[in-house]
C-alpha cells in the first residue's frame, strides 16, 4: 500500500492528524521516565493510569537519502508537576539534517539544541511552519490545553539518536509559572 | 529572517497557504504557452486576461543536501479548452529524491511520470499527502472549482528540471469530459 518507489496517496485528518490506514507509535507516561526533572511526580502519575503522553507516525520508508519520512505526531496537553508534557526529543544520527514541522493545531514550543548549547525555542500555533536546522536536537512541548499536533517531514536516512537526550537531557525545560510558560535551566542536565 | 542555520518560523495560513512575511513567485497563462493542448484557446484567454494560473514559495534555502525546501502551492480553478489548469511540472535535477505533497484545500490531482513512461495519478482532497517517488516528474492539477492548496517538502539541492516537461510535455493530460476529469491521452506528446 504504502510504495515508496511508486508512490501513493495517505490519508491524515487535518483535524486530528490521525489516519484511517495506518496507526501511529504511542508513548506512555512509563517511556519518558527519567526525562522530566520531578522523578517522584511522574512516578505518581504512571500508577494513577498510565496514559498516552504522545503518539506518531513510523511508516516504513527505505532508508535512502533521496526518500522522505513523513508524518503526524499529536503530543496530549499535561504536565509534570509543572513540566508540560513533551516529546523525548532527538539528535538526527546524520547530525546534518533538517526537519520541517507544520503546526495544524494546538499551542507549544518547538525546543532545539545543538550539542555546543545553542538553545532556541520556537512557538508553535496553527499555521505556524517551522525549520528545525541541522545538528540541532528537538522536541516539541506541548504548552496549550489541546492536543498539539504537527506534521513533519525529514529526509528518510537521518535517523533517530534518542540516547543523547535520554542521558544528558535538554538544557532547558519549559515549565508553567504563574500561569505562563517559561523556559528555565534543567536542574538533572550533566555535560 | 529565515536562517536555514539557526532555524525560524514562517507564517502558512492553513486556509490560504499565503504568509504575511515571504512573496510568492506567480506564473501566468503566458508562463504556460506550449504546455496546453490547445495552443489557440489558451492564446485567446491571455489576450482577454493574463491571469495568475498558480503560485508557490520558493525560500532561499542553501542547496544542501541535509537541507529542506518548503512552501505551499496554491493552483487556481479554471481550464483552457477543457483542461485544467496545472502547474508547468518537473523533474528533480537529482533525478532519485522524492517529494511529500499535503494537500489542504480544493480537489485535484498530482499527475506522475517516469522517464520510462510509468504514469500514475493520485487524487488530491483536504487531508490527502501525496507520496511523490523518486525519478516522476510531477504536476499539480486542480480539477475543482477552488484553490488547490498543497504545502510542499523537497531536499533543497534536488533542483528543477522544467525543461524535459517543457520540450516532451506528460504523456498524458487531465481534462473535462461530460463533466468528470478524464485522463487522455496527450496529442503533442513527443518520444
Amino acid at each position: 500500500m504504502l510504495n515508496f518507489e511508486k508512490g501513493f496517496t495517505l490519508d491524515l485528518d487535518l483535524k486530528t492528524g490521525l489516519s484511517k490506514k495506518v496507526d501511529t507509535k504511542k508513548r506512555y507516561l512509563s517511556d519518558l521516565r527519567g526525562m522530566f526533572a520531578d522523578d517522584a511526580a511522574l512516578e505518581a502519575m504512571i500508577k494513577e493510569n498510565d496514559d498516552v503522553i504522545y503518539e506518531y507516525h513510523t511508516l516504513p520508508v527505505p532508508e535512502h537519502e533521496g526518500d522522505l519520512a513523513f508524518g503526524s505526531s499529536i503530543v496530549y496537553p499535561g504536565n509534570v508537576a509543572g513540566e508540560y508534557f513533551m516529546t523525548k526529543g532527538h539528535f538526527h544520527t546524520i547530525l546534518g539534517t533538517a526537519e520541517v514541522y507544520y503546526c495544524m493545531n494546538g499551542q507549544g514550543v518547538m525546543l532545539c539544541e545543538s550539542p555546543e548549547g545553542d538553545v532556541k525555542a520556537f512557538e508553535l500555533s496553527p499555521g505556524t511552519v517551522v525549520y528545525v536546522p541541522k545538528r540541532y536536537a528537538h522536541r516539541s512541548i506541548n504548552t496549550g490545553n489541546t492536543p498539539l499536533h504537527t506534521f513533519y517531514v525529514y529526509r528518510a536516512d537521518a535517523g533517530h539518536d534518542y540516547g543523547t537526550i535520554e542521558e544528558k537531557g535538554f538544557r532547558k525545560l519549559y515549565v508553567e509559572k504563574d500561569g505562563t510558560p517559561t523556559l528555565v535551566e534543567n536542574p538533572k542536565w550533566a555535560e
